[in-house]
């Protein structure tokens, strides 16, 4: 993490009078400190932060971390340090389980903030290179694959790829989903050979970022008409990116253009989500959200169709906000299968 | 879940005078309605548990689940159910994000409660069917991948193996660490190609339960020395199981072994933990736990010994509780490359 990012953190917690916050979030901590742990780990984030570690961590966080490091031995050592620096509030993250928040109870008081998944929306340069390489990797990967079998061993081919083409893990449980199967926008992809249409949701994490983007690969009439609809309401969606547009006018622009051809009620989901060290952060593109769009902000967008018992399409890419707003996809969206 | 399990459950929720169960982890929603969320899910547990779903998963949950099942909309829904039923306490699991706990609020009592967790411990017949499967695909797996090239590339193609013979995915993120880096417990693999020793750390999902071994493959005699000791502590630790033995004892078996040879302190980790739902659940076996263990648990028993900067022995077992233990595990503990 850049120097000058630790220290807008540090003016933001200031603001709210929180002296400390408590990170417990695997990607909070490695956001902060650099490090990825592989098994129980928490960061103190204050002037002088500090990660706790588990034994098993500690010699490869020590190499790896720019903050300082410890063995984290029990709860108890976090409330005396809280109590050694006078802290008055701590902050602390929604997604913080009620049992590890019970732990660290004391005469402060204790704030849920959302300061670093604020900061997380905005990426860095480096953030950005990260990103496009989990990009290029899922892009390069379908590539190599032939679309035929099962489902599942699409999706455990492509996932194969990915990983000899140098992604960590997947960014999330691949989605190859075909023929009806493509109407359940989460579907787990089945023992079932492959059927028309198939859909395609998959992404590759590469430096601890995520990529996510989404093919369908349409063959009838009825199919390829719906698979225009989702286009032209996924162009609508990019093209009102800018810094200073609402996310909830980003999703409207391309529920508009789907709700103009009817299907208005078959678009199940928001617009699209933030992505970074986390497959879905803030923001969501959603109408119920009222965030606005910022410079280095990255997004994607992917409306759908879901026709139930019939077939889906959804399209998926993501988008780097700034003045001239760059989609980061390079993959065709017109996605074929020999 | 079978009846007689649920009913269990609402006899020890009365016992507490808890009328209501918030599940919002995935796998205890899992565990309940028999149905496996692909996105936002939340299950009320009551005498007539109910089932809320996205939109997304509304068509398939409705097939699945053997509860009653309604669209979630907001927690507005959810405590208006509690007032309307005169709910007095609702019971928490420790993992609640303490953002959703804010959600919750009302003029109910709310408690951590660890009543899933502790029926989870226990597994039916089924349950035991499935994890048995999960093992028998992570030992066909690793027994048709080549042990050569990066560590990583060795690691994709077992987890490929695992896809194609039919886990659903990985149990966890499996563990290629090969000469020094096997000394690290948790070891991402590296680009690096394979040294001596070879550490692997595996398991598959099936039916969305879970297996996990680690077996250690060794070339020198000083790593053949460790790995016998290793060994040793493993037999005594499976030795002590048995229902009614204290999991610190078990621990204590282990430990012992690797103590009286001079490696205590290079024992770095609990000797082993349930498996089911998720790789690591209910009991811990740890010095710092005073579970009994029951009939029908299932953990696993995996000491090691880790020389910082030299190497790391492993040797990781599933264990099925009872009076005659079992070692669900079939695979030979010396386990060889070509």
């Amino acid at each position: 993490m850049k120097k000058d990012k630790l220290g807008q953190i540090l003016d933001k917690m200031q603001e709210k009078e929180i002296q400390s916050v408590f990170l417990y979030k695997k990607e909070n901590v490695n956001y902060v400190s650099g490090f990825n742990p592989s098994s129980f780990s928490v960061l103190l984030l204050k002037e002088d932060p500090l990660l706790l570690v588990s034994k098993m961590d500690a010699e490869e966080s020590a190499e790896v971390s720019g903050v300082s490091v410890q063995e984290f031995k029990s709860f108890k050592d976090i409330t005396e340090i809280l109590t050694k620096e006078g802290i008055s509030q701590v902050g602390l993250e929604e997604s913080l389980p009620i049992g590890v928040c019970n732990k660290l109870k004391g005469p402060w008081k204790m704030t849920v903030t959302d300061i670093i998944s604020q900061s997380r929306m905005i990426k860095s340069t480096e953030e950005i290179i990260q990103i496009k390489k989990a990009i290029g990797i899922a892009e390069k990967s379908i590539k190599e694959i032939e679309f035929k079998g099962k489902e599942r061993d699409v999706a455990a081919t492509l996932d194969y790829r990915m990983r000899m083409n140098g992604s960590h893990k997947e960014a999330f449980e691949t989605i190859v989903a075909s023929g009806p199967r493509s109407s359940l926008p989460h579907a787990v992809p089945s023992h079932k050979e492959l059927e028309t249409p198939v859909l395609i949701d998959w992404g590759a994490k590469y430096g601890n970022y995520c990529s996510d983007i989404t093919r369908t690969m349409v063959y009838s009439e009825r199919q390829e008409e719906i698979w225009d609809i989702v286009l032209e309401a996924q162009k609508a969606a990019i093209k009102s990116i800018v810094p200073g547009a609402l996310v909830s006018d980003v999703d409207k622009s391309a529920r508009d253009v789907i709700s103009e051809y009817g299907y208005g009620d078959h678009f199940i989901h928001s617009t699209g989500h933030g992505v970074g060290l986390e497959v879905h952060e803030l923001p969501s593109l959603s109408s119920k959200e009222e965030i606005t769009l910022e410079k280095d902000m990255v997004v994607t967008v992917e409306p759908g169709i879901y026709i139930e018992g019939e077939f889906g399409v959804r399209i998926e890419d993501m988008v780097h906000v700034k003045k001239n707003r760059e989609v980061l996809t390079k993959l065709p969206t017109r996605f074929t299968i020999d």
